[in-house]
């Protein structure tokens, strides 16, 4: 038994940005969006058209913080007019705080309830969103959550909702195009990852794994050619096709074990998000011998190959692309290591994960981590 | 440049039926269904529960009518209730009279003026579809579309609107496990012209090509094995999931050349739609050796091997389903067969497909059908 559901339009192609000016006729909006210089041609573009947005809010930040939002929201209250769309031009961070404001609206405490009460969040009727991203990863395009930070609080916070999905997502792989090459990295290999961590994962369906082992192929075919051709208009698409299909995956199963193990390595090793919920999945694919049929099928379909080899064939590209694959590398110790994974088999994302402990901690040693 | 979107709700498994008592909890609905035998149970269950149906429409027949659906109307505008979902329970024509009633509810005008005065749907606010197949093959659950017919005027319409996917589709094999084997082959071979139509298609794009493979391997896998043993529910099973990789397939790009060749043979030769729409493939395969290169891969990918084969392959499958394969066996002149091919390809659906004409009519005598 199982169930899909992903409601979100897509609209992909090379210069397909200028399908928002179709979207977007007769509708109010307003544009969230990042601060840096790169983005603005965008906002421009559409406060010189003849249906200018009502608002820009460009000062996003990595992480959408709950302080920050009490902000916009503020900023949100003082729009006179009915806001039809928010349109979100950016990364993850940008289409998370879309989705609160979507969510929220200028009702501060209703935020203030889901973020420091933990009550259910309080949506109704939601804005509509239409998700324009500048990096393909994330796929928060894709998914109806977004992840709040409560920094004064050091916590963090899932906001998901049925009706949180974005209205239409316009993937246009030129807005892609100049990227560097780190995040190009971390961003691919972050989409790797949603893809097999929604394979090996109590939530995985024939349709989450037909788009996660197409996600997967294209990304280990393209995503190293790209590095050496950062400008390639063909493989960015390819890499942005990639990530629709992980997006149209893991949407469905939410992440698992090598996404609960990365949160710690981030935040207090300063490890970026792609590479440390990516590191392991060579050491997550050999656990996997001998667990569950149907996974390992799935997970040799990516490789044409064995697990044992496919652990091997994956450690090999993610060194090709100079990921750290041991301890020493990152500089964690292995008690602290130790900590971070019974921790992490612990949590949700842990117990989604279909694979267990002991297999984990057998692999980690074959695999040389430690 | 490509969009994909389907909105659908899949709940998908063996006694999901059970599933509707909580969809429709704290609801109201009507039923829509066919007279037979076979699906008293399903509404005398819901009819018998603490939340009955407002009303139960049992006299659906295949091929809706304007005129039927026009009495169908009048039954509804006398339900003093709001109608929050119609409940589908049947094939294709069941879900597709579902969708006229919730498209225009109780104005008959609306419904005179789309089918009548060919003016465009008037659609406001649809009531919600939830649909429980009971067959493996329209995939009218995954559409947004409805063929109604006028018999009167001999006049075949199809009503499509984007708000009129179902809300959810209930897909349960355990429902289908007593069709009939003509029924379970010609509803099985409906679905493979459906995914192959989507490849060979000007609107074919990445998501629906990967949907598309994935449900002709497995028609082809799992098809001649279920019509030797009917009763088995997993094999059942596959078909049905081979059939929501169709829909999901083909809802995006509509269907293609053997579906219009179909329509007169189907009229005029009684020739069943599944049989109608499906003898010809094994010709249209072998008709796109050299015509796009994107449309052969995929071809490819199905019968993994190159199309010469892969249309004799074919062929081979359908024989030993016992389809006809050339105008013999379906009693049309070769002059008759001329004609409704040229009318084929100028039609809406001819136009879809990327191929030829010349190729295809080279590739007929190749495949020997005159």
């Amino acid at each position: 038994m199982w169930s899909y559901y992903n409601p979100v339009e897509i609209l992909f192609g090379k210069n397909k940005f200028q399908e928002i000016h179709n979207v977007l006729k007769n509708k109010s909006y307003i544009i969230i969006t990042h601060p840096e210089e790169i983005f603005k041609k965008y906002s421009e573009e559409l406060n010189s058209s003849s249906n200018p947005p009502l608002s820009i809010m460009t000062n996003i930040q990595p992480n959408p913080d709950y302080k920050h939002i009490l902000q916009l929201q503020k900023k949100f209250s003082s729009i006179s007019k009915t806001v039809d769309y928010i349109l979100a031009i950016g990364g993850g961070s940008v289409t998370d705080t879309a989705k609160a404001i979507a969510a929220f609206k200028e009702n501060q405490d209703y935020l203030t309830d889901f973020v420091r009460n933990k009550k259910n969040p309080q949506v109704e009727n939601p804005i509509k969103i239409i998700a324009i991203p500048t990096t393909s990863g994330t796929s928060s395009e894709l998914t109806c959550w977004a992840t709040i930070w409560d920094k004064e609080k050091n916590n963090k916070l899932s906001l998901a909702h049925k009706e949180l999905y974005v209205e239409k997502a316009i993937i246009d792989p030129t807005i892609m195009i100049n990227k560097p090459l780190g995040l190009t990295i971390s961003t691919g290999l972050d989409a790797l990852s949603h893809s097999m961590e929604s394979i090996w994962n109590i939530n995985a369906n024939p349709i989450s794994a037909l788009h996660a082992i197409q996600a997967s192929k294209l990304i280990l075919k393209n995503l190293p050619l790209l590095t050496k051709d950062l400008k390639n208009i063909n493989l960015r698409s390819n890499i942005a096709r990639a990530c629709v299909h992980a997006g149209l995956a893991f949407s469905n199963t939410k992440t698992a074990i090598a996404h609960n193990l990365s949160y710690p390595i981030t935040l207090n090793y300063g490890i970026q998000h792609g590479i440390a919920c990516s590191f392991t999945l060579p050491i997550v694919t050999r656990s996997m011998i001998g667990i569950n049929k149907i996974a390992e099928e799935r997970l040799q379909l990516i490789f044409n190959d064995n697990l044992k080899n496919a652990s091997i064939k994956l450690a090999e590209f993610m060194r090709s692309l100079k990921v750290p694959l041991n301890l020493n590398e990152i500089k964690v110790p292995v008690q602290e290591w130790n900590n971070i994974v019974n921790d992490a088999f612990l949590g949700e994302r842990g117990k989604n994960f279909i694979g267990n402990k002991e297999a984990f901690i057998a692999s980690s040693k074959l695999m040389g981590l430690y």
